[in-house]
């Protein structure tokens, strides 16, 4: 078997790669939420000062690569590799971003498992003798993905009691060979599993499934448990999606109550903030990955969590044909620097 | 630099990811283009037995999937990784393709630069040691495309002349740690490129850049020429776009004449076929390479080529908004195993 598989679909990472800087910019709603203060930007116009929803998806990932590059003290052309990727048809939001810039560009897509996968990809890369420096970076936009997946805003549809709040924000995290910061120690890449749900507007009972096996697969694959994460925390399965992990890892007799979190649940309020089930979209994950997540591993208030991408790989054609939703997650596991 | 890193945008394999098998499934029309006794399996019915096209997409994948893993006289669970992704909203194509199958899936998102993006992933995960079997696969539908790039089939629109033909089919090429068969030598990364082309139904003339650019940055990053290739094959350029590319590096002094080819070119007898600029699509680059050009580097017709997946990053959307086409190249150097 090749020197760093484990198990069926996990990977045991040298260590060598290191998160030594993340970026997150987020949108009103999100900087009005519990992790208001941890964001590094928060803007107020939704159109980010761009013409259209998507220029301010695309903006936002500019703003956010910006950003970490300056946190870094490098130059963009400092940058060997991007690896991202969006919600938007045709992941515009990302090209755009990306235009005419000194950057190699793998573009990638796993709706909102997005942020878990350019972190694999980042560390193969980087552990590969690939890159020094890359980025893994993912958006997503409220206003835009409502317009493309549901209705147009002013249409003023009403939202289903199980619907999620697509996130409107961008986050990026640079991976390098060297440095200091929290490591990426392993992973497991996800399946598309199915298990028939149709109903779109209830996607994390649709990705549950899906992060139930991965999550089950790490453990098995690299011989661990929830004992040996101070947090487990899915991209957005919301409160409906999580409370059905909750419930399929009951059925196993596998206790995970306590570290179990979900971003989708970490970024709002919903007291307050009236998200329905909670967060979702790419931005979700990353967000909260790139802002309060990253700091507390990087300050030893965590130290090591399974950061588990969760993504619901139905289109618009596909639900208007009938079809079911099927879901992935993939899973990082991230650990402090020490 | 990290130690298989050359240059801005390149990678030097250490040469141990062997193409051991590949499989092609074309349509009706590319079964009767130059290329037709190439393929492994040649479908006349466009829905592939399935009810939409966009699920006859779906099954075009399975179908490739099925015929390289049978002729690698391999089982599904034997593959580690599948890096696919095709031209559908939210790649549902590929998603739906690998549905409740045991084969962990990366998403990539890289319109018809994918067959090149997913090998270059490929050649890394098997050479960094993370799996031992990968598969490389893509797919694109002519009616699937026109109805969500350009108009309804039953519509009748009329196609413009720089118009090119999206290609049915599928290609799927197995990367494997050990075995006999083309050798991925190296690749250069490419970086959206962007010189304002407009025009959706010029797709060649948005695309040829990016292709001069990567190709100019493989020769400068790893010390090599025009001359060390027997072909240097661009992904869908079509007639126009190659004739672009040939003017770019004319005007940089860069003879490349005789070995400059494009799949879009070599897939349809224009003469008779009638497909105005040639084809395009992710499956045109995918199915010309995982037939005829494979078999040509594996009987030793072909010593060594340069696949250059060529991509234009638009979408339905951007057009709309009147904005440009982002264009991407990336390239892989294959050689004869030897």
């Amino acid at each position: 078997m090749a020197q760093n598989r484990r198990g069926k679909q996990s990977i045991q990472f040298i260590g060598t790669s290191v998160i030594t800087h993340w970026a997150s910019v987020a949108g009103k709603k999100e900087g009005s939420g519990p992790l208001k203060n941890k964001f590094d930007l928060v803007y107020k116009d939704a159109y980010f000062g761009e013409k259209t929803w998507e220029q301010g998806e695309k903006k936002l990932q500019q703003l956010a690569l910006q950003t970490l590059v300056s946190k870094a003290k490098l130059q963009l052309s400092d940058i060997d590799l991007v690896c991202s990727g969006d919600l938007l048809n045709q992941c515009i939001g990302s090209s755009f971003c990306l235009r005419n810039q000194p950057l190699p560009h793998l573009g990638l897509y796993g709706a909102c498992s997005t942020m878990a996968e350019s972190l694999i990809l980042a560390a193969m890369t980087v552990e590969g003798g690939y890159a020094d420096h890359v980025v893994a970076m993912t958006s997503s936009h409220f206003a835009s993905s409502e317009r493309q997946y549901r209705f147009p805003l002013g249409y003023g549809g009403q939202r289903t009691p199980t619907a999620q709040w697509t996130v409107t924000g961008s986050g990026a995290a640079l991976v390098c060979a060297n440095g200091v910061g929290p490591v990426i120690e392993s992973a497991t890449i996800g399946t598309v599993t199915d298990l028939g749900i149709k109903d779109a507007n209830n996607m994390g009972a649709a990705m549950a499934p899906a992060a139930f096996n991965t999550i089950r697969s790490h453990f098995d694959d690299l011989s661990c448990g929830p004992e040996d994460f101070d947090m487990i925390v899915t991209g957005d399965l919301g409160e409906l999606g999580s409370k059905i992990l909750h419930e399929l890892f009951s059925k196993e007799g596998i206790s995970i109550g306590s570290q179990l979190n979900d971003c989708g649940i970490m970024i709002f309020d919903n007291k307050v903030q009236d998200v329905h089930a909670g967060g979702s979209g790419c931005g979700c994950s990353a967000i909260t990955l790139c802002s309060d997540l990253l700091n507390r591993i990087s300050s030893g208030n965590l130290n090591r969590i399974l950061f588990c991408g969760t993504g619901a790989l139905l289109s618009p054609t596909s639900t208007q044909q009938g079809l079911p939703i099927p879901g992935i997650c993939h899973a990082v596991c991230i650990k402090s620097g020490g």
